[in-house]
């Protein structure tokens, strides 16, 4: 008899992912000198069934020890070794709750007891910047680059499933800023495509039912039910209500559009790169963005509305704008400067970025 | 003293719309060889603040009698003399419920009453097609359309909000179909351009609020508060507890993301159609769909998966697959012929077309 059918699906997602990293590694590794003229000597995979070896590929979980990263745990733990990969673990304690370094330990307990090694629990301190839960996040991450970087992990493994992704497209949806908010969760990120998310084509539910199948201790994070926590609204109150108003399958539409939104959001960035070569009569700033960029506007005019406004974005990110703070609404006056111009004076751009027409040239300098 | 906030917000909103009429009017017009020899005889608007005269080009309001086409149909009879254009209105009898004849015979009283003029109520039979609202909609437009071309109307005002914007993003996000379905309403649509929404991007708020400002009679169709339509769920159900959850903005993040996904979608369907005459080694068929669509796999290869897809859909539909039945399933089974290529059987698609890769060729036809 096999396995329960939501611990073959887990599986099944992990081993997919497992794959793809052996292929992305070892092409990676034929690539560099040493492999190149002996391929085989250093991290190749052991045959199939077999432990291991020490130099094999490590990949880690993270695991926060709520269900759906337990359930990745039990997966890497089950499916590395017979790929040849080892597969260690990680924990954050991000020490917002009273208790949260003993909790972390019994995590890290539970992963070494699911046969992960290298296993390691860290405590980080959480800032203040873009509120609590970027701050958080921002911290997490910054703890799994320093792990994966410590023990030389080939790929990091997120739990996140298909409704955490239909949650952030609609925190996406609710900035209004476009295609790529609406793109939530790459299915590989980070510093050389180094996270991994296994279970965003997985239900929640599923993957709880695979904790249950093993008889996996869970813990359930209380900011999960928190309302203070805008995901945690849109978990508990809004989704719920959109299925009741749009039917079933909303939480699959929306990660559909993750999807499809990516897609179109990397076409676009893609053109518009492209498109910016084109009308850039100067080089941007090489540094420091002291220089000034210099655009065609009769070039810039021939391109669609989508494509205009990127290489606009771009350019003024060149000349020294910070990314965060230029809006939609910024972008579009500097539009006007091409698709209605009747003599407007320079505009200014956060970061002292200033953007003025002078004949058939746009030119964006800081200031 | 001058009119009450909203009142002066509608009026702006139809003033604007006006003037975009009368610029399309006026360069199709000149267009024509006619007009063209003789430009100032025909149809040219009046001097502001004399009545339009009686060949003036001419502009419908579409009114339910709700509030929202109500406030249009006021601000276009107090606009439209100003602009030298004549007013008038329709309204649709759907037959739906009882007494829906007196009704709006009613409403055209009241367009009667504003200065409209000519005023028509055109009665329909809503067929079955694609659900009741579907089908609603479909009688409505085939009647605006008879009555825009019956009178010779330049262009027929809708009165739809922001509000009614966000909810069709939503409409569409519950698809999951991608950026062009949640590019909701144009401003403008239909053939020529016809159709004008001057309101999309006024909150219903204000579009109401100067309804009582300016006494008007208005009536509320109870199947906007029926549960049993879609569009009312959304409306009372889904978007409060969606701002409950995500703030205050997000109507106006909708109606943004409506106007950023339909850039992107026209950029796309540009780059589609350009990329699928540089990859297609035959023409498309002339008539019924009968001749093979042949496609360059090296050339479709080299394309960004969204633009890719868009050239796969388009082709499919060249040769003859119904568009309405036509799935993102359909087209990622499609696409693997290129992408994930290891000698896959032909693939079926709807309305009897099948793909099939022969060597360095896609070939579609219908059966």
């Amino acid at each position: 008899m096999g396995p329960h059918p939501a611990v073959a699906a887990i599986r099944l997602a992990v081993r997919r992912v497992l794959h793809d990293v052996l292929v992305a590694h070892s092409a990676s590794s034929s690539c560099s000198p040493s492999a190149a003229s002996s391929p085989s000597t250093r991290s190749a995979p052991a045959p199939r069934g077999s432990a291991p070896r020490d130099d094999a590929p490590l990949v880690l979980a993270a695991c926060s020890g709520g269900a759906d990263s337990m359930a990745l745990a039990s997966a890497l733990a089950f499916e590395a070794p017979r790929a040849g990969l080892r597969a260690g673990g990680v924990t954050v304690d991000h020490g917002l709750q009273q208790g949260s370094d003993a909790r972390a330990a019994e995590v890290a307990d539970r992963m070494r007891a699911l046969g992960l090694a290298p296993v390691e629990a860290i405590a980080v301190s959480v800032g203040r910047g873009g509120g609590p839960e970027a701050a958080a996040r921002d911290a997490r991450y910054a703890a799994l680059d320093g792990a994966a970087e410590r023990h030389g992990a080939t790929a990091v493994l997120l739990g996140h499933t298909r409704d955490d992704q239909a949650e952030t497209v609609l925190l996406g949806l609710a900035r209004g800023s476009g295609t790529r908010s609406l793109s939530g969760m790459a299915w590989v990120s980070g510093a050389d495509g180094r996270y991994r998310r296994p279970f965003l084509q997985l239900d929640r539910h599923t993957v709880r039912e695979a904790c249950l199948a093993q008889s996996l201790p869970v813990w359930d994070d209380p900011h999960n039910v928190d309302p203070s926590y805008t995901r945690s609204r849109v978990r508990h109150e809004a989704l719920p209500i959109l299925e009741k108003a749009l039917g079933k399958g909303v939480v699959e539409a929306l990660a559909r559009t993750a999807q499809l939104s990516r897609d179109d959001a990397d076409a676009l960035d893609a053109w518009a790169a492209r498109a910016e070569a084109d009308v850039m009569t100067t080089a941007p700033a090489a540094a420091g963005g002291a220089q000034a960029v210099h655009l065609d506007t009769v070039g810039l005019h021939g391109l669609p509305t989508a494509v205009r406004r990127r290489v606009l974005r771009r350019a003024a990110i060149a000349a020294g704008a910070p990314a965060g703070s230029l809006f939609a609404r910024h972008i579009e006056e500097v539009d006007r400067l091409i698709t209605g111009w009747r003599g407007q004076r320079a505009i200014n751009l956060p970061g002292r970025v200033e953007v003025r027409r002078e004949g058939g040239r746009l030119v964006i300098r800081q200031g």
